[in-house]
């Protein structure tokens, strides 16, 4: 395993530090290990030397002139230096995957069970040791098979009944929202894909979460259409169908704080479609996003009272395990 | 601000790196940026520079043999050159808080809102924007004011009823398990605490877990003693008093895999005795640790089937929302 290990140590001095009476003790450390020492001119930002050992080891030391003092080791085997975990940087499987508040979060993964670009998006599965597999989107976590309270978040939270009920649902490629369905015995589910890709990563990799309904396109109560959604909804409109219920599935509300961004557009249109096809008495469920991303939840609220029919909405922030952080999601229903 | 920003970015190169082919692209990047540059002999380790810039800036290229490029910036403004966050050093609140399995977690805590050295630990409680507060001990994220869910799992998970029964609550000082079950109405829930400090803390700055318990250290229904709880289950042992619950809530199970390290004695201790004040029908509560602790978690499973009186028990995996991992919890029952 050659991936480098890269641990930092930090500790602040309380007082504004004279270099020249800390760097000797710390120095005398380094050169223990017989590291070769570069000491580099930082025009008055503070003491900086670099130390390289023969064994491909690297020590930076920095004592900044606002009392903080920083040291980095790199090295190939591991260490143990400070009291924060190594970053683990060039390992063949990254266990890196920030939250959509940008936060760095490790995950526990050890392997890539399936990966393919798609024409729309890159798709990855990954193995972690306690959320099973994890489906990741364009490098954004997705839904672990340990997910279910994602599944539940998005169909009511077990407060509705679907027996007997017309569903739609709008992308929901994994399988989740449909396999926790059709138990329920609705009279029809319509699942709506844009495309075949990643079917077949979920279908033999998240087998916990979709259990054998990605197995065929049409089954007792449901039916998958691979599509997109648009031209579909637009036509049901057209023939006056409805639904009990709608669930859009299809991904994250944006965390571009610009309305006139093209993800808007087509959130506002994909809502005003849904609202058109739903039951007077329906609900449309969804997701949104991070709790911390504020302005881009108020943004989708400001959207849910723009809508050609006017709609009232609840939210509920619930923790879906492998998001490491709280995640919102709305209900909404016709006025 | 004069925190640290620390970027890294990686690449790997397909096959093994002749430095002079890709080294002189990348320093142009850094030589438009003013930086001085220092190349280090790294006796064969590949290819290493440092770019010192005169805002303090630090860049460190390494170009390692097998194929591994590293690039790590050290910058005092916000910049964004990595797809990773940058990891923040020498802030005055610290983020990172790993978990029970050593994984690098970065938290959304904003401020430290209470810091106390107890004889026994040090006590910090740290504002989360999406899990409120969160109570960590000696480094440890205990609980947040989020984490319900902790509550819920050491409680039984809503299937008990605790009214009119006897409960013995030992630790749970933030008052979150107390403050659930005096709502149930037992007959008498005596908790005991080996110390005050945490209370007060907890008290001011924990109140949607501990509600208005800690207020008092008796109320309707309980009684808060601070006391070591060895000498009192000895007593009550000695009395042949007994109760419908036990609840531990004292800690964490050791992760050492040191059998005869004096945490898994005073387990044990606590175990036997707490099984000897447990009524025959009664039920034993317990958190255990994060679920990737397998050995830490077979060596405790191992300590219930020693105890001197048999027990049978089943363990369950929870989310605990501010714990960043799951968490397996345990109940144990005299056979």
């Amino acid at each position: 395993d050659m991936a480098v290990r890269h641990y930092t140590l930090d500790f602040n001095l309380s007082t504004a530090v004279d270099s020249a009476a800390i760097v000797p003790s710390l120095l005398s450390i380094f050169h223990e290990q017989e590291l070769a020492e570069t000491i580099h001119d930082t025009n008055g930002h503070g003491y900086l030397a670099t130390f390289v050992g023969k064994n491909g080891r690297l020590v930076i030391l920095r004592v900044h002139a606002h009392g903080l003092v920083t040291i980095d080791l790199q090295c190939y085997e591991e260490d143990n230096i400070s009291q924060l975990p190594a970053l683990v940087r060039g390992a063949t499987v990254d266990r890196y995957w920030p939250t959509a508040d940008g936060r760095l979060m490790e995950y526990d993964i050890d392997e890539v069970v399936y990966e393919k670009d798609s024409a729309y998006q890159n798709i990855k599965i990954m193995h972690s040791k306690q959320y099973g597999n994890i489906l990741v989107l364009d490098g954004d976590v997705n839904l672990a098979e340990s997910d279910i309270a994602y599944t539940r978040a998005i169909t009511g939270n077990g407060k509705e009944s679907y027996a007997g009920k017309e569903v739609l649902i709008l992308g929901g490629g994994d399988g989740g929202i449909l396999a926790e369905l059709v138990k329920q015995k609705p009279k029809m589910i319509i699942m709506v894909e844009i495309s075949f890709s990643g079917f077949n990563g979920c279908k033999m990799h998240m087998r916990k979460t979709c259990g054998n309904t990605l197995d065929t396109l049409r089954g007792d109560c449901y039916q998958i259409l691979i599509e997109d959604c648009v031209p579909l909804l637009r036509k049901y409109v057209q023939e006056g169908r409805t639904f009990d219920y709608v669930i859009n599935d299809l991904t994250a509300i944006p965390i571009s704080t610009e309305p006139e961004d093209s993800m808007w557009e087509f959130l506002r249109l994909i809502l005003d479609l849904s609202m058109c096809v739903l039951d007077p008495k329906g609900k449309y469920f969804t997701q949104g996003n991070s709790v911390n991303m504020t302005e881009a939840l108020s943004l989708y609220e400001e959207q849910l009272g723009k809508l050609s029919c006017p709609v009232d909405f609840r939210k509920e922030v619930v923790c879906v395990p492998s998001y490491l952080e709280q995640w919102v999601f709305y209900t909404a229903w016709k006025k």
